[in-house]
Parts: C-alpha cells; structure tokens; sequence
C-alpha cells in the first residue's frame, strides 16, 4: 500500500470536494449507476467511477450498495489509495474492491472512468481459451486488447478472487497495461476504462454485447472475420464522440426513474 | 412418515406460533418468493421456506399459491414432517412437495433456509453428464457439491417426478448429504440450501447465473478454468457475507411492489 | 369443406351464443390470450380457442387482431367448419388459420382447448431432424407425441406454410393423431392441443420452456436423459391437476393489466 | 456526391414539406423508430426513413437521436442526396449514416421505407460464411437474397466499418442489388427496405427472429429444412399483407408510450 505517496490533504479543502462538485457531474455518475444495471451489465454488485474533474489525485465513486439504488447523496471522494477524502464519508462502509479504481488512476493517466462488472457474457471469456476480439464496430475498443488477469498466479491458491488490496489492484492495473480498455478478470468479469464518463458506459455494454456476438459466431462456426487491428482503432476513434447520442438517452431514462 | 418421532404440541403455544413472530421475518420470507419469481429462477412453481428462529423444528413457508403472489398472510409454520403447526391452517392448501423442505431441516441442522425451484438453465445440467462446477466465484458455494437425484431409482418406473412423500423427501435430503448446497433433481430443477435466507436467495440466483455461464463456456469450447476447490470454498466464506448487498437491493424492490 | 355435414342454426338461438355465455368464461379466453402473449409464446400472430363448453360443435375465438390485444368485445363463436355463428358477426375479420382449430375439435372429442402459435423455440425444431421430447416433468405431455407436418408434402410446392383452408386444416389434424398434444408445423410453429383452457395455456408455455431446455442440453451435449414414456404419462396426468396454480396467477395478471 | 443530379428547391415549397404531411404519417415513423427500439431490434443507434408518399425524391427522417426518443417534431425531409430540404433544419444534426437511405431510394423505384440497424443476432452472421436463409415462414422475404456487404473492399483497410459518404451509400445500394430484402453489413449489423413502412418494421423484426431461430437450428445440428426460393417468395407474398396485424399492435402501444 503505496499510501505515503499519496499526499495528505487539509480536511477543510477536502470537506468540500464534492459539495461543490458541479451537481450535473454527480449525476452523470449516478446515471451511469444506473443505466449499467439496466442494462444488465451489472447486477447488484459491481461499481462505477470517474476521476474527479477538479483534482487528478481524486476519483468520485458511490459507498457500498446496489449500483441501481445509488443516489446523489451516496456519491463520495477517494483518494488513489481508495480512502475517503471527506471526514464525514469516514464511517460509511465502502466497495471492497474499490483498489481496482484507485490503482488503475494511478497508473493510466489517460483514464478519467472505470467499471467493474460481472458482465455476464464476458464472464465465459475468462475461463476459456478463447480470446475476446471485436466483431462489432461499436466495439473497436478492444483492439486495443483485452488481456486476461489469472488471479491465481498473483494471490496464490486461497484467492478468493476478489481484488482486496491495493496491491492486488495494482497488479490488475499493471495486467491492463498502458492500452488496453478492458482488463478480463477469470471467474469474476472485468474492468473497463475510458476518458470519459459517457464512453466508459458505452464500453462497458459494448463489451457484453460483443461477447454476446461472439459467442453466436462461435456457434455458427468459424472462421471468424474480425475487425482488423487497423479497422478496430479506426471505429474506436469514431466511438468515442460517437458514444454522446446513446448517452444521451440512457441519462435521461436514468434520471427520469426517480 | 416419521410422524411419531416428531412432539405433538399444544395448540394454545402453536397458534401463536406465525402471529407472534417478528414481522420483518415474515416480510424477508415473502421478499424471498417475490425476488425468485422476478429473478426469473422460480415461475409459477416452486417454494421458499425458512428454518423457525424460536423453534428449530418448525420451518415456515406459504401456502400453495405461486412465489410471486405470496403475501405476509399466506405463510404458516410446518413442523419437520411438514404438517401445519396451526390449528387454522389445517384446512388449507399445502405446497405437495413440502417435504423437501422438512426432510432437509431435519437431516442438516446448519441449514436454516431452503428454495426448491425449477431453474431454467439449470434443468439441462440435471439430464445430461456434464457436472456443475463453479465458473463465477459468486457461485463458489458448488463447490460444496451439486449431486444429482435421480429420482427413478427411488421412486420406480411410475414416477411423476415430484417429491410427494416423506420418504422421498429423505431419500432426496440423503442425497443432498452433509456439505452441499444444491441437489439437482433430474428432469425437475434442484432444491438449493443455505445458513440464512438472504444467502438461499443468492444461492439459487448464481446458481442459475453459473448454470448460464457454464453452458456458455462449454459453447465456446474447452478446457474450462474452473474455480478450485479451495477457490470455491474461499470465495463461499466471502459471499456469506456479501449477499447482503444484494438482499438490500432485492428485499426492498419485492416490498415495494405492491 | 365439410359445410353440409353441419347442421344450419336458428338465428334467434345462434345469436344468443355468446352473449349468453359465462363471462367468466370469456374473461379466461381473454386471458389466455394475453398471458400467452406475455410469456412470448405468442407474438403479434397466432390465436387460442375454446369449445363452448354448452354446444360442442362450436368454438369461441377472437377476431383477427394481436393476442395481446384481445378484450371480451372480441371473442366470437364459430361452428366447426370455422363459420361465425352469429349475424353479426358475419362482417368481422376472421384469423385466416381458425381452420386449425375447427378441423381439430371435430376429429379430437377430447380436446377443448387449441393454442396455434409460432413459439420461438419450437421454430427451429421444426426444420431439423431432432424430436421434441420431455425434458422437464411439466413437459410430460410430450410423450404422447409432437409429430411433424410437413406441410410441403400436402399443399404442393407453391406452399406460404399457413393452414388457409378447411382441407388443409384437416390434414394438420390428421397428422396430430389421436393422442398427441402438441403438432409441429415445419417453419411456422405449433398448434396444441388440451382438455381444457388453462391446460392448454400450461402446455403451450411448456412446450417452449421444453424446447429452451432441449436446445441447452444439446449445446451441452448428450446422450440426454429423456423423461421415459411411462413417467411422461404419468407426469401428465398430475400436470392436468397441477395447472390450476400457474393458471390462478396468469389469469389474475392478464386481466389486472387492463 | 451527385450534387447536381438532384433538382434545386424553391425554399417556400421546401419550407411546407413536413408540415404539410399527413399528421399521421408522421406518426408512423415516430411508432416506427420506437417500435424497432422496444422489439430490441434498434439500440440506441439505428435510424428509420420512409419515402415522401407525395414526392418520391424525397425521403422523410428524424434528426439525429436515439430511435426511442423521436417525436413528431424530430421528423424532417431531406433530397435523394440526403440533404435537408427545409431552411429550418439545416443546422440540426444529422444521421452520418443517412446516405445509406438516399442512396438506396435512388437505386430502388420500389422501395419506400428503409431501416438500419445493429440487429444483434444478424451481425454474427455477419462475420460467418453461414448465410442467412428463410427459416420461418414470417421471413420468406430472405428468399429475395440477403447479399453481404463487405466495406474493406470498398472503403480500404482504415475503414471505421460506417456508410459516411454518398459514395459508400451507393456501393451498399449496388451490393443490396435489385431485389434483395436486406443487406448485410460486415460487422455493423443490416439495412433493411420495404414497398411500404408497416412492412420494413416487420421486415426489420423478422431478419432478427430468423437469424435467431437459424442459430438455434444451427446449434441443434443440420441438415436444416430452409424454406424453399418457391414458398419464400409465396410466403413474402402473404405477409406484405399480414404485417398490418402485428402494425397495428405496435403502432398503438408506441405511440400510447408517450
């Protein structure tokens, strides 16, 4: 736990840091809480958060519950070794595997979001050979790979399989690399990363969906014609302004629930 | 039918059995069938009951009416031979297959909750040779063991089946044994046990998830990276724990509903 | 077309028919239609009749529009060679099929209740060499048979697959037999066959969620674990009790949902 | 771009285009977006257009949003060279993919309404040699071919797999051919045409439920009894009229949404 490299901060800064928070970015993330668990992306656990606008050494993410019931009010600041930021957010009780987040801001610079997701179609993925590629253009993305975590070799054989520690969320951030946009975690899911808020939801239901596509392709029958390496990055540039319009829709529907 | 090894009770202490006991168990007890039927693992069929906390040989359940439809006022208390402990249920209609119930609480006194349900992906794993084993380490649980019932060598070439006798009750209770938490029933579903009734409702949800995961993995092609045993027990120890997030989530949803 | 060996009927009485009928009974006519629709085993095609159970050569259907959309205003009464019985009735627009299940109740006296739909899941065991059988006891009823028409070898080549005319309607009739429940109409569907409505509501929902499980044991991979003859039978029998209970809980929603 | 094949307009004229339309053919083609969105046939991208019944060299479209939120007022007209025609909407957003619609109006006198859309389970067959054929006899249309369209041929090796530019457009027009139903897009997903837009709806919904249905024969095994060129082509006959059925339900319930 790399905590004396993160510097302290004075409480009466911090106090305030999501207070002033501008309110449509609380709710951009309470959005994207929701929306995934409509999506059926996430189902009652997993987790959803963006690096804080205002200060790099920050990410904003809800305390430990249900990423559908989440609300403005259960938004709160981490600091990258994942501690809370505000005195009075001490005592709520936190996601366990909130390092995957904070180690990976640490370590991507380019990265301004991340989910993890027990994605269901994703999760097959994990435990077999096959490698998860893009089929569908809205999923270019994973061009840029999508390599595996086997837990196992890094936590040894009582794992059970969680990303506990800062130390284990460091090694997934170091198995994600400098490109990658997806991390497959064996036997649990995945993390997704992205500059944006609104990409990284675009991303995150683009990978189940392409697994989804995957597997009929399989099932069909080979070979498959993937999207080339060159053709993937091409789409996911495309993507990433192209993810405003569904985001556009899922906010609304999101906000409009309550 | 064991009946005379079970104590007759005085009625005056029975019939305030189910009036007196904590309401917020018997809203958990119908959240439970609510949360089954809108998770898609139970349809019009099956059961959900709940070991007596004031008396460990009882077990409460509702009467025989569909899981999403049962209502604060449906549920009645049974003693181990599964017969209504009040004098005003007697009249009515009783779930035929409650033996599945009183025959595990009697032969494993850890359990404290039992589900029996008709669990869509999990039926295709109870008439073919692939075994479930745990894919997703929220079903780490299995690997306590998933036995299969086949209920032809019991119950003979006439069977409808169903468990409708205390005998088959415990021939099924005895092939359940000692540590697992699912029994799959051949051509039927499986009956899914567990220490509370928040983690039975996470059980037979991630087994079904498991049960949809694994059928995936096995399209996709072999050989499959299953949990360890030692992963799976791990990871059961953890989410004894962690199935109170989605309960949360589940609890409150089926409450609020109607 | 068979119209002479009808008897012609008394206006006066005829146009009582329906308006005289148990509404209670039209209500459950309403209701199988949209729990039909619902569960997804019917989409915006296919119709579900009843006898009328005061006149045994006659039939109560809906006119021609989407299940899902069926009210009491609908239903009408229609002799066995698919006439409407009523004057005025005699201008609506008529399922083009209905000789489905007129041909059917004239060679099937036990039969009260016809469901034709294009059940997704069927669809496909319609064009391949697999049989439809039991893999779930509530599927029982399979094992007295889900024979194939191919309808190719009847109409000739120019064939749309759909069953337009009296003729055809008594060829599908014939190739049900005797004593199956459910008929396979290659690339098109189902038709299925029961005592009574709400059995045939349970059949039709189950030949799907059988197919479902089939397909799943298949992707698996065998030998499969068929129900054997005997205990489908013997599963079917308690079925035809046992529907009453989904049966209470479809009929309450579809008709709370208006 | 064949800029100067197109007629300049009088802006007055082109200034009363849509607001002169019949109200509720306007209304079709929001119940059209919103329809194929609800069937999950349309995500959040995809776009619906019909021809302008009283100006066959324009077409009418929504501006550039999600399918399910498109209302009356986001209907505009744009020329055969997918400009808009009306002063107003000039600086609204546009599908970048509309010349998928121009294009193919210029090159199909006999198509009125067109559909694109990432249909999930056709772009799996997409990416495979296994062709998509007439399964259910709903989708005889598919016996009119469904030629694929692979863009690397066309658009080069940076391809981001999209329909941007008329150039594009017209080779997806000139691979969809004549008679064709559907196009196939390599790893994009379908375009769809129709004479008319009720049935480019229903077309739309079939290509899904075929190519669902056809993995699934797939996955049962071969070999499969495909609708034969002869029954296709009768059938498709049939349904040209049939699609009024499921139209009207889905009209009703799309535009009762709002």
């Amino acid at each position: 736990m790399n905590e004396k490299t993160q510097p302290t901060h004075s409480t009466g800064r911090i106090a305030a840091s999501v207070d002033t928070l501008d309110p449509v970015l609380i709710d951009d993330l309470v959005a994207a809480n929701r929306t995934l668990a409509s999506l059926n992306v996430l189902d009652a656990f997993g987790h959803v958060s963006m690096r804080d606008p205002r200060d790099p050494k920050r990410y904003l993410m809800s305390r430990s519950i249900a990423p559908e019931s989440v609300s403005a009010a259960d938004i709160m600041a981490l600091d990258l070794d994942s501690r809370p930021v505000n005195e009075e957010d001490r005592d709520k009780v936190l996601y366990r595997e909130r390092f995957i987040h904070g180690e990976i801001y640490k370590s991507r610079p380019d990265v301004n979001a991340v989910v993890h997701s027990h994605s269901p179609t994703v999760v097959p993925f994990t435990v077999t050979r096959e490698r998860l590629r893009p089929v569908l253009h809205n999923a270019g993305f994973l061009g840029l790979g999508a390599p595996l975590f086997e837990i196992r070799k890094t936590a040894g054989k009582k794992t059970d399989l969680m990303i506990l520690t800062p130390s284990l969320g460091k090694s997934l951030a170091k198995a994600l690399g400098k490109d990658a946009a997806v991390i497959l975690m064996r036997g649990h899911g995945d993390s997704v990363v992205a500059p944006s808020l609104p990409n990284v939801v675009f991303r995150a239901y683009y990978t189940e969906i392409n697994a989804r596509q995957q597997l009929a392709a399989l099932t069909i029958g080979g070979p498959i014609n993937f999207m080339t390496k060159e053709e993937a990055l091409t789409s996911n540039e495309a993507m990433l302004k192209a993810s405003a319009r569904p985001w556009a829709l899922w906010r609304k529907k999101a906000l409009a629930e309550r």
